[in-house]
Order: structure tokens, then sequence, then C-alpha cells
């Protein structure tokens, strides 16, 4: 289904890997709705993942990048303004990784040299998006831009580590470039956190499939599907929202308000 | 402009008074969307207000009802599901009111009679509307219910006085029922957290001018305009924030989020 | 043990029924702190604790007073100034109950004519306290009021029912009526949100012993007993901590800021 | 004023610089309630400032410790439990700062390099400290860590720049360190956000003038002094607290639950 929403918008979209990414699905959804794009990952990530086929079906170009890199951003947002013939509209950060997480380290042992590499990757190439931007003014006015985020941002989720601390930096920086942006441009940053999600990045944690059922059976609409998230992005992109900024929207089912639910209650009393 | 975002969708609307009333404008914005609604407000709230006028463009009939009875919201829910020939969709609570602010009662110095009207109108109320609803098993699956909030909730206005208790209570009330319906009926129920907003009740609180004005200088987008707010609500119910739910949503411009802005640092540095 | 933290300090305790009652352990220790009080219950609830024996220990007199009469706490503040022989330091606002809980309605089916006495007894109350001790000015400078809360006021647990809504309140007075008292006096005003407490008041909640267990699952330091409550207000009602005010403190274990741990992980796995 | 809160206890107390330090304040009181302690300071820190005649006055040692190195807190946990002669049962980390804000770099042109430096000195150093604690297995059962924060950690101030981000991330190692080491050894972990305090440091943020006043006039009891947090973090090391942990403790006159002041509006409305 379309409704046009994001008719005549264009935008940038990082982290979609393969079809089960959150980016995925939002770069599907967006081509519905009108919007024209590019895709962007990490030179790695385009490697391993099928990006091809979804620039192919939403008649996107790929622009490699390195979201560490300010040199490569720059790259990205001079020729994504070029394909797409004028200022940016909406970008969507869809990037996490914690090599502590990938190698198994335990939160009591990180390596604190990757514990940095989780930092920059996952939250400071937030910071370096909109830094970017600003600098070529490539956004604009009424821009939205959005980050996904998880929960564990402000609750502790022992198997997430090192990549709790990056969420609570990603949604800080939201607040913060957002005051910066809005005011200079009216553009508005958000970040999105959402349920567990059975992507190839979220299932590498971890206890996933423990906490997955635990926040399924707490959450009155059960998890929020990826799919369910697109939808969402893309409301947040829509000239529909535009005064909703700075803020970190629960995309959850419910589970971020619940004390406990009768499912666990349950599933204790057994 | 219209997406046809709400097509085919019904709904009831309480709280449209006059045209600078926030409901009154999600009415227009849901009509223009494609959706189908009966109005209604209490019977003293019609006489003072033009709600006729509205209801002819939308083509909407109009059903009173006092939303502190219960068997006015049976009425009303019945009624609204014969006219609009099915279960209902979306639901709009923005039903406030304090015998105490109008009576100009300060905080210290309430009447306690007065403030359980208070808590009774602005909030026991929204509990009523769900009430009712689940009882005559009134609301579509995935429906959604928003009621109109204010960050008083949160954080302290000395002139709010008991209406920040009340808006505590509805903020409550939204996540708790919301598991209920979300449970039962995958219906979702949220607050929306608005800008101070030039209404008729609105500026009815003391004080009103300054801290419209303090709330504008401190957020990065300025006040969110009522226009806005309707079109926030029009996502709330849409399929597009299906897994949204038991949350307050922040729809200020990005007030909630400031700690200082920097034409307040210029205000105070004179 | 001792340390004097409450010599020469005068208080108000109300709410201890028996032997288990938060506001039984708050006035031993803060007898034992080197404090003087008056204790005070509604009638009713005095007829069928043993606030006697307390009395006796802790050389207190006994004021009984209906927390939801304006002048009941009139009396009580009058009499309780000229036993102990000066302004008030602490108060202690343990009241709660819920006659929807009592007799067993659900959240869905609640009688609206007890959910404003749920609100009137629990929550309303603490603002008639503190009305009355502004309008008597009975409060010394840098005193200190608290109220006893439950996380209910933030996420949903189903069997809390009404009283999840009168937390709500609760809370939100403290706020309110804490910046007043603040600019006023110097007075602070908080809240503690205690982990749930075996107390005959508790243990009354349905499903009470399957939330008691997940709690104490969830939380690292386990659920926090009554006695240790009492610590922490004592350290509220000394004179270090005299610039926290209008916050709800968690005295939880943990629990408040865990998203899942790994107790729940392994039961989850079974 | 002596309450003999912390007698027989053993500290570490990291970033006393001069007397206008929060940590030499906490020092000076937790040497009249009877706490041994040792100093640590980063040898840099140490040369610009007195603390000798801070460890002079408590009879402490001073044990220098670049906080950002693993091997020097091995050093300073090993020796710190030698000279004490036991396990530590308290911590204080008050270290920040941020190149960035230094030498005068805006928040939309950071040097990244030392954005991470930011981030590794205040906030993971907290981290690292943990780290070595929980491998050394140096606290003692029901110990107390607690690490100074600022509100910057939630809401935009727009001259806090990355050191903003840095108490984020420090707020969230104070969640997920305090789950690991409260499971472990029942060891608590909050950190506590500090009003605006005309510190060495704190006054090298630019524009601090002008957000200390407009703190201060939204304060109902003010700004906290130094002096009171000292108070209150003496309170969170002793044993009447044990069952406080994970939280982020605001220590701030009230200013996070305010929304306006009467004293703001009357600035406004002139």
């Amino acid at each position: 289904m379309s409704y046009n929403l994001l008719k005549g918008k264009r935008g940038i979209i990082f982290g979609a890997l393969d079809e089960k990414s959150i980016a995925w699905k939002v770069a599907m959804r967006a081509h519905e709705e009108g919007a024209e794009f590019v895709l962007t990952n990490a030179p790695i990530a385009m490697r391993m993942g099928e990006i091809n086929k979804l620039a192919e079906h939403c008649n996107a170009q790929i622009i490699p990048a390195d979201a560490t890199s300010v040199e490569d951003l720059e790259n990205l947002f001079t020729q994504a303004q070029e394909i797409l013939g004028g200022k940016i509209d909406f970008v969507l950060h869809s990037i996490g990784m914690s090599p502590n997480i990938r190698k198994g380290k335990s939160y009591g042992d990180l390596n604190y040299e990757w514990f940095l590499k989780t930092l920059d990757i996952s939250a400071i190439s937030f910071h370096k998006v909109m830094h970017v931007a600003e600098k070529q003014d490539a956004m604009s006015e009424w821009g939205s831009i959005v980050a996904l985020s998880y929960i564990a941002a402000q609750r502790v989720f022992p198997d997430y580590t090192d990549m709790s601390h990056a969420k609570a930096v990603l949604e800080s920086i939201a607040r913060n470039y957002g005051y910066r942006l809005g005011r200079a441009k009216k553009v508005r940053v958000n970040t999105v956190s959402q349920s567990p999600t059975k992507t190839t990045a979220g299932t590498g944690v971890g206890g996933f499939d423990a906490f997955f059922e635990y926040a399924d059976k707490m959450s009155p609409l059960g998890n929020a599907p990826a799919d369910a998230c697109a939808d969402y992005c893309v409301t947040l992109f829509s000239d529909l929202t535009r005064y909703v900024t700075m803020q970190n929207l629960m995309h959850d089912g419910g589970f971020s308000t619940m004390g406990i639910s009768e499912d666990i209650v349950e599933m204790i009393s057994k």
C-alpha cells in the first residue's frame, strides 16, 4: 500500500545489509511512498550483503562509505545531492557494531580499544553524518533525521555490554545535534528505540533468543516487527511530524512502560 | 493536502469547541485524510462553541455526551457505531477543565471538591471512555486511541495547579488501559504532550503568555502549532504506527529535552 | 546502631499499622536516631493495629487523624507542635488504600466512586498535609517531607489498578508542592519508590507473590527490605540531603533500571 | 559536625584538585565522618593543584594515577588496600575533561580524536576503575561507588558539547556495572547529578555564568552548593542507603523537575 507520503523527497539510507535489515525495509517502504534515495554502507558490509538487489528494486544508487570517515561522508553527501538533484530531506542511520560483542568479551572484561571502536562506529558516526550535512548545508528545511536505537540505553541488558553505551551516546547526540539543526534549519533529529529484532546484527548478541521471547511476552502487542518499524520511520520522514524532535521514540509494542505482564506472572507462577 | 491515510476509518472525536481547538483541527485533518467520524462534546461546551460549523464541513454527526457519565458514553459508542456502520478505529480525547483554575484558586489553596472534579473531567473520563469501548467491544483490532496531555505531568508549571495532576493520571491511564486493550484487541493507547497552544482553554491559565514565550524561546523549532499537532494525531491514527503504545509522545518542538537554549542565555545575559 | 542523625528533630509519622509497616520501621529508626515525633493514623486503622506498642517504645504520643480531613490535619499539626515544643522538621506520609483493590474490582471494571476515594486517601491527603503545614507555618526551615510510592506510577503492574494512578498523583504532588514549600521555606519534598514489601497492606494486592519474586530475581541486590527503607528515610530527614527535592527516589535494589537479568533469562530458558 | 557515619570505612577519592573541587569537599566530610581513604589524581592535575594540603589535613596518602590507565589503576587499588589495611568500602569518581571544551571547539566542529579522549577520560575511566576493583576483588560487600554527573546527560546545554555525551556514558556505565557488582558483591553504583558548581573545572565551560544563574533562578532551593553535595555523598557511602543502586540521583535544588519558575516568569515578563 502507498500513501505517497514521501513523494518528491530525497534521502540517504545507511545500513541496509540484507532483507532482514530494518534499513532494508525502510528503503522498500520509502520507495513505495515515492521517495528517491541513495543507499550506503561500509565497503565490508556491502561485500557480505545483498544491497545490489535492493538498489535495483528501488532504482537507487549505492555509494559506499565508511561512516566513521568524515572524508567518505563528505563524498557521500556531495554525490547524493548530485544524483538526487537537490538537498536531502531525510536520513536513516542504522549502524551498530561492537567488536567486543563479536569476539564474545564479557562486560567485565572489555577490550578498551574495541570499546572506543564500538562508540565510534555506532554513535559518533551519527555526529559525523550531521556534521557533514551541516557543513555542506545539505539538508532541506524541515528535513528529518532518524537513528535506530535500543532500550539498553536506559536499562540493563547484560549481553549488550558496550553497545548499550553506544546507544546512550547515540541518543545524546540526537538531542544535541537536534537542537543545533533545529535552530539552524528546522531539521528534526530523533531516535527510534526498536524492539529486539531478528536481523543478522541483532541475533549476534548472546542470549538474544531469551530476551526476544521475554520482551515478546512482556509487551501487550508483542515485539514490534521490522516491517512496522519501517512504517513508523516513514511517518517520521513525512511532513506530518515536523515538530517532533530530540526525542527517543519507543517502537516496542509497549515493552518500555511495562512493569510486569500477566504472561510473565504465569510463567513465574509455574 | 491529503494522503488518504485514514481512508475507511471510523472515529470519535471529543472536545472540538471552536476553530482554535486542537480537536477541531484534528477533525479537519481526519476528514481530509478520508476518515468518517462523529463529534462529541459536553452539552454545555456545545452551547458555547461552534461545533455545528465543523460538523457540516466534515459531514459528521454530533452526539452530545458528558464524558464523566458512563451512561452518556454508552449511548455515544452505541450511536457512533450505528451511524458509522461498524467498529471504531480511532478516538481522540481532548478534554480538560479545572474549576480551581477557572476560579483562580492558587495551588496552596485548592478547593478539594473541585480538585476531584478536575480529575474526573480531565482524566478519569479517559478511563470511562475505554471502559465503555471495551465493554461494548466497540474498537476495531489495531485501533488507536489518543489523549492530549501537557508536560506539566512531569515538571512543575506553577500556574497549572491541579490540572498537572490530572495530566499525570491521564498518562497513567494511557499506560494501564493501553496494556489491557493491547492485549485484548491490539488497540494502542498513547498521549500526545503538546506545546502550550493558544486555544480558548489554554489561554485561560494564568501566566500563559509568559510560559508560551518561554517555551517558544527554549524550543529549537519553536512551539508546535495546533495544525502540526493535528497532523501528528493523523499519523497516530493511521496504520503506520501500530506498535507505538503506552507512550507519552512529546510534540513540542524539542522543549522537553532542552536544558537551556542560546535564546534564553541571551535573555539572561542582558 | 545510632548516629544521632535526627537529634533534636521533631516529626510526624503517618501510617504505622503494625510491625511489618514501613512507617513502623521508620518510627523505630527515627527514635534510635534521636528524633521526637508524634504518630498518627486513621481511627479505624488504629483499632486494627498495634500502634500503642510502638508509641510506648518510642515515647511518642498518638494523635488520631483521618488524613482526608483538613480539620483533622489542622488539629494534628496544632497538637504536634504543642507536644513536641516547636515547628516540625520531618513528615512521613505512608498512606494508601484502594477500595477497588480491597473488593477485587478489576481494572476494566473499576467503581468510579471508589476510584475517587483511592485518589483522595492515597494521594490528595498528601496535598492536604502540606496545605495545612503551610497554612499553619508549621514546618521548620530546611524541613523534609517524604511520601512512600511505588513504580506502578511509571510502569504497568496490572494488579495495582487504580492505586497506580494514586501513586502518579502522589509523585506529581511531591513535585508541585515541593516547588512551593522549597521557595517559601527551604522545605524539601520527595517520594521514595520502594520495592514490593510484605506489609499487611502490600500483600493485599492480587498476584503479590508473583511480582515480589519477579522483582527479587530482577534486582541485582534483591528487593529492598522495609528496614533498609527506614534507614533511607532517615537520611532523607537528616541535614545531609538538604538540596534533594521534588524527586522520586528509587529504593529498589536496582529494579527500576533493569531490562532483563541473568536470573530471568535462566527462568525463561528452562 | 560529625555523625561517625563512615567510621571504619576505607575509601578511594578521585579528583580533588583544589578546595573548590567537590572531591575535596567530599574528602573533608568523609574524614570528619571517620573514614580513612587515599586520594588520587592524575599526575598533571596534582602539579596544578594543592592536594598535599588536603592529604595532610585528612591524614591521607596520595597515590598518583592516570584513570585512563588500567595499569595505574591496578597499582592504585593494590596500594590503597595495603595502606588502608583491607578492602575498599567506597569510591568517588569525580573526573571530567574535554579537550574540545578546553580548546573552544564548538559542538558542530568537534575534533573527533579529542571527542574519544573526552569519553575515555570522563566516562570510560569509570568502567576501568570498576573493572580493576572487580578483578582484584577489592570492594567490600555492600560497598558504594559514586560518580559525579550533570543533567546535560539528559537535556541539551549547548556549551557542554561532547562532555554531555561523556556524562551519558558515565550514567550508563553506572547502571551496567552496578548490575554486575550488585549481583557479585552487593556493591552499589550510582551517579550524583549535581547543580552547576563554581569549581575550577566547572567555570571553564563557556556561558557558565548564564546557566548558573538560570539554574539558580529555576530551582526552588537555588543551586546545590558543593558542600551539600559532599554531605549527600556521605549518605550514599554510609550503610543507610544500601539498596539504592544503578540510579542517577539529582542533587540540584529541584532544577530537574521544574518546567518554569515564578522567577523566570518575572524575568520574561519584564
